[in-house]
């Protein structure tokens, strides 16, 4: 069976009413992962996927790991057509939906209304992450439909637990090499430029995130008694988190930077004709002035500068009115966000031996490690990119913005490390879907053109020789 | 009736047991100030006084205040004696007993455990303030049982706020002058040179407390979204707290040192003989090494050098493991410690300008008062600290030394300015109390050789002429 491309297309937009309505059966089983009340719900949804591979010509199974499933979902795609085998990541597990009095209508009852760019679908999860999942399920029972199958060897991998720490990735993945061995991933859950123009994240943020505790007197003392004569641990440690900045926004740890490369031009070209809107990025943060490393704005500032910021800090009486107390011990979490070509390891180190050469003497400094991830950035020659922007370019008419994120997507790190895979990240959200927040939702118009984006983003990896 | 002061100290010996179960009982009320939660109870606690200065023959009130109960209980003493009258002033209200899981007793159920200097009774208030009250009340006792009253007039005041800004003292010692009228104060809140040594207080350092809340961004943010774009409460708060030193320990905010006197060479020789134990003092706090001020040991820096501490610092996540998270805002509380002849004012205003010269453009600064005492310095030949010193001598055997220290009773510097008396600080803590922290106690030898030197200072005041 052969299909033409347009064959492809025409059948995803005439299907797409009813892949809504499959969309909104996805959405009303409510696959809250981090609360164990929700355990059979996330279960159902896994069979769900399942059961929708199924239809689609794959061979799929919802794995058992130690916490809940993962689909796991095979095509060999043309017999003996030597293409690439794409990997599909995506998460079927959603964010509670709490504070539900914030919703305008149940969170696992999704509604289609009518908005500003035309109807949205609202639920949990109506974009983060089963509207970004149905995009490239939709565009597989496409091809399915017109062709008997993908254009290309296909794995789909959805996780349900990628709201709450992806406990189970990394060693199903390490357990599963031969299984999971494709040649390029492709995941949904990231966001688009504009309604209109289509991105691929190329650059993401690793992350350094340490909590350190100062301890000095046994235990706490009177301000008045003692004050003047030791090092206070709460001054102490404030002078160890001013000391990790320049006064003009720089970090200051030795070495910081040393593998921090600037941005070529070709990107920085692209980007300052993305039109980035600064005061209104800012504004959206409740903040009139921006403030960080010199020589960059908020965007490069974000997108493809490290960072190093407390994310908490605690120390002393913090109650109410006034209590004379010199504390025994503070503790701050710091985090650092790197940037391609940053090595998690070398920064932790970094850090910490900043934080030691600053601890008063006969004080103890207890550093403790919540995790380490590294950066991801996309070959600029890759020819899976290539075939990417193409697709894009094929659906809306023009070609993609290649962009950056300041946030970290863990599964993307893993699949590098484990899988040996570098990751396409072409997603279809927008920044104001409400992601995690009350009445998330999803433009119809993305579902469908990130749909079609899909079907053609597989025929133009299936030219590609793997 | 008359009696002999023998008479008056074999009677406090003999009931010593007694007035050991009273002060347990006294400290079963948790008198905590500061939260409101306990206002009861503080009330509660203020009934009981007046119930006991009842038994003593005294006139005795718990009197409305805006805040917590005062105290006020008043005895004539013989007629027609012309002597001095007394105003006993204490505190009946006690600190917050977190961190409660360090406590090895629960800290309103007390226990008398054996120590290396022989019993000692272990609450919250131990010492500070109901141990050293009833140390006074029980002399008072103790003369109404033999003398049928005291040898001189008295009166006794004993304030419920003490912990928590004394908000009412003034504006109730300014409405009854007259109720309060008498020739000098003695105030029991201090300590000892040690064990064996009796000691005068004769200078406090004064105190100015703030709590200082930096706002930036609208919500709480994504530190992977916003991080390095716009300035981190966090951050922000920690330099400026930072800037208030110097890096050697001086304080760095501008005028500070400026009204501070060098202490009077006269001074200098007594404390140089007092043999401090720097290092022990230090140990007691669990810290090895002292920092502060250079060119000062401890006993200067905290008795006649200003300070500059944080006591507590909050913002962000501080739940275990990682949030990544922006904080929206940040607060600090930092009080300065002062001495004589500095203004609380001016040190109020020199505070919160050095913070707000450092608030990030856009950021909000909220800075709160909770107090400004001024710092206390009693005359050197005062006939009332000549009587004092010949009561304590009477009891142990020595002289008392005459010393400073770090603390603020803000109480002394309201009746020396709204009721023009002088304060004998006269007190019988050891450095080792646990002041303020948990395990807090008190010596039952100090609780029982201050309750005899109390009633032998009585008898000395009442030889004067008032």
């Amino acid at each position: 069976m052969t299909a033409s491309l347009d064959g492809v297309l025409a059948r995803a937009e005439a299907d797409h009413p009813l892949a809504v309505e499959r969309l909104k059966a996805f959405l009303r089983i409510p696959t809250v992962s981090t609360d164990p009340a929700f355990a059979a719900d996330v279960a159902r949804g896994a069979d769900w996927c399942v059961a929708e591979l199924k239809s689609m010509g794959f061979e799929a199974t919802a794995m058992t790991t130690r916490g809940h499933p993962m689909v796991v979902a095979t095509h060999p795609g043309p017999a003996g057509s030597g293409r690439p085998r794409v990997l599909f990541y995506g998460h079927y597990d959603v964010q509670p939906a709490d504070p539900l009095e914030l919703w305008d209508s149940p969170p696992f009852e999704p509604v289609v209304v009518e908005g500003p760019r035309g109807p949205r679908i609202v639920a949990r999860g109506a974009v983060d992450d089963k509207g970004q999942v149905m995009t490239f399920l939709e565009a597989l029972r496409a091809w399915h439909a017109c062709a008997g199958g993908p254009p290309c060897p296909v794995t789909v991998m959805l996780e349900g637990e990628e709201e709450c720490g992806s406990h189970s990735l990394e060693p199903f993945m390490e357990a599963n090499r031969d299984l999971l061995q494709a040649d390029v991933a492709v995941v949904s859950d990231t966001g688009m430029w504009d309604v209109d123009t289509p991105a691929i994240t190329t650059m993401l943020r690793g992350l350094v995130y340490i909590e350190a505790t100062l301890t000095g007197p046994s235990h706490d003392l009177h301000s008045g008694l003692y004050g003047g004569s030791l090092a206070n641990p709460i001054n102490a440690l404030a002078r160890m988190v001013a000391s990790l900045h320049h006064d003009d926004g720089r970090v200051a740890i030795s070495g910081f930077y040393d593998d921090v490369r600037p941005l070529p031009d070709r990107v920085r070209e692209q980007w300052s004709r993305l039109d980035f809107d600064e005061r209104a990025f800012l504004a959206a943060a409740g903040v009139r002035s921006g403030f960080g490393e010199p020589g960059h704005d908020a965007m490069a500032r974000t997108w493809c500068r490290p960072t190093c910021d407390c994310n908490g800090i605690l120390g002393g009486y913090t109650g109410e009115g006034a209590k004379t107390v010199i504390a025994s011990k503070a503790s701050v979490k710091i985090s650092c966000r790197l940037v391609a070509d940053m090595d998690p390891e070398k920064v932790f180190t970094q850090l910490e031996s900043h934080l030691r050469a600053r601890v008063p003497t006969g004080y103890r400094l207890d550093v403790r490690s919540f995790g380490r991830n590294p950066p991801i950035r996309v070959a600029d020659e890759s020819p899976y990119l290539g075939a990417a922007e193409r697709g894009l370019e094929r659906i809306y008419g023009r070609g993609p913005v290649r962009i950056g994120s300041g946030g970290s997507i863990p599964a993307v790190g893993s699949i590098q490390r484990i899988l040996g895979l570098e990751s396409l990240l072409v997603g279809f959200g927008l920044d104001d879907d409400r992601v995690h927040s009350p009445n998330e939702k999803f433009e119809l118009s993305c579902h469908r053109r990130g749909t079609l984006s899909h079907a053609a983003i597989l025929h133009e990896i299936a030219q590609l020789r793997a």
